[in-house]
């Protein structure tokens, strides 16, 4: 039998879910919600509903696990919380300062309703904090970095659509070669902000806007940029339409230590993605601790989980007994 | 109150873990046992025992986990069945076709002992296991890599010691550029043995040993060589002790793998180890997974596990909620 899944939320994230479950043979989606009008949504599956989110608690028999697909800062500290009492809920909360407030909140409601809520999954938060904690643990002495990019900010591509003459923009964040060097090398740099990655954004301009005072706005925008190396390129609608409309990100983790009777031997620890679709790449692995949730579920666990509280062997469509003939 | 750490076998592995457990203020080394003359073997700490074999049975009320540092083809399928009858143990059993068997074994003894059996632990198997189920579990259409090295592989340098007329050798695996540039770039080729990698080995030769036939012999060993292209280097053993004394190794696990409604989207997962000591990193391996049997056990679980099957959490010296603040 399939695990049956539920969309709450058909943005770039939803439609990624939505992508990641035809791959995964295990899986079917039972239907989508969304706060917009049903009618409106063209989901890519035939013959799955769509469904004003108002619908969602009669569907408690016909959904295993629904997957959150709403924004970090006022949906999902609402949504998860609410939903998990009724459903296993997955959902990728971002905002890292906030997570143990959401956890507490999640926590408790899941604990009441015996479902499991898994919080905060993705690439940072998820993956890469995978990464964080394996490293430590098995490097004690040592130090750990993290860089993004070079990939797409929304975040930051937003903050500069929001000045007055922009049209249009795209910020690329990258890392800075020589400090990726640096850590590699095993050098562990004391590294700045400014010196760990650069900022490059295109814009776009409405007719007679002020170019040296827009360029300017951004350079000094405090937290987005002030604290960078940004450069900014003004283009055509054209070009950018042509040449930067993809979301790919990436990034790395990297963390290198020592061993030895006199901390006389260097490692280093390298986790690193390239992705083309930052959002998709996402939806792929709220799918696989979907599959989690449903199987620690099924075995009586409840409660808010991340991904530190996931053995890996849940995540897979194999058996235990085939992933120890094939994987290990 | 410290987690109390027994060490059987004291070689490069068991004295990495020695090393180990000095960087984790949570654990303590409570004895060493060994097969040869406990006189003769002395350890880098002071005010440890060190005990014969024998007496390891009366220690059970003195250690939490015991780790075995013994080799795969003839003491762990003994050592770790035997032992986890009394101890949580770990292994670091690296024979992949017969973990099955292994674990099988070591299943029905921790079962009935209550204890904790954790086997294969290391970094392939062990985090390389890890990173082919994560990855795969997140890109299921795609292709995983394994690529070794450079590093000194042990086997290999012993089967050339094994030659007639070879005084020393040492045998460095080496990961392929162009194979490992190909994966990177998402083209997912077919890549025999010898595309992947190549070996390349120092010789130091007993007077009158005939180069020529010593270098045949090496080129054309079934399994070892003959599949790969070899470089022989001569070399004094001056050269050897000199250049070729440490024992480092290293190696990636790659993914790269397609999302999207028609998979038009492209990722590439990649994990990599760089690493000065081979046997000191898979005993720091084997310490936090010593952590992780501890909690395991403290919490009720019993029988064989490997690392598929323990959350990150378990691993890290710090507390869930430390971890949800300034990991995840």
């Amino acid at each position: 039998m399939s695990i049956r899944i539920g969309i709450l939320g058909y943005g770039n994230l939803g439609r990624g879910v939505e992508c990641a479950i035809r791959q995964n043979d295990d899986m079917e989606l039972a239907a989508v919600f969304t706060r917009r009008d049903p009618a409106s949504v063209h989901i890519l599956t035939e013959h799955v509903p769509v469904y004003d989110v108002s619908k969602l608690e009669s569907y408690q028999d016909k959904i295993d696990v629904l997957l959150l697909c709403g924004g970090s800062a006022t949906d999902l500290p609402v949504q998860t919380p609410e939903y998990v009492k009724y459903f296993n809920v997955v959902d990728s909360f971002d905002t890292h300062a906030k997570i143990p407030q959401h956890f507490a909140n999640v926590d408790k409601a899941a604990k009441e309703s015996g479902k499991i809520g898994m919080i905060s999954v993705g690439w940072d938060p998820g993956m890469f904090s995978l990464n964080r904690v394996y490293a430590d643990a098995v490097l004690p002495e040592g130090a750990t970095y993290t860089f993004w990019g070079k990939g797409v900010s929304q975040g930051h591509s937003d903050a500069i659509r929001r000045i007055e003459g922009v049209a249009d923009a795209k910020q690329y964040t990258i890392p800075v070669p020589k400090a990726l060097d640096q850590v590699r090398n095993g050098e562990m740099p004391q590294l700045s902000t400014r010196q760990k990655h650069t900022r490059e954004c295109f814009v776009t301009v409405k007719e007679g806007a002020d170019l040296a005072k827009i360029e300017k706005e951004i350079k000094e925008m405090p937290n987005y940029f002030a604290d960078y190396d940004t450069t900014v390129h003004f283009i055509s609608q054209e070009e950018l339409n042509k040449n930067h409309s993809g979301i790919p990100h990436g990034g790395v983790v990297l963390r290198s230590g020592k061993t030895g009777h006199q901390l006389e031997h260097q490692h280093v620890i390298e986790y690193s993605l390239k992705l083309d679709s930052n959002p998709e790449f996402t939806a792929s692995i709220l799918v696989a601790y979907a599959r989690a949730a449903y199987r620690m579920n099924q075995e009586g666990q409840c409660g808010c989980k991340t991904v530190l509280d996931v053995a890996p062997a849940y995540l897979s469509r194999q058996s235990a007994d085939a992933l120890r003939q094939t994987m290990l």
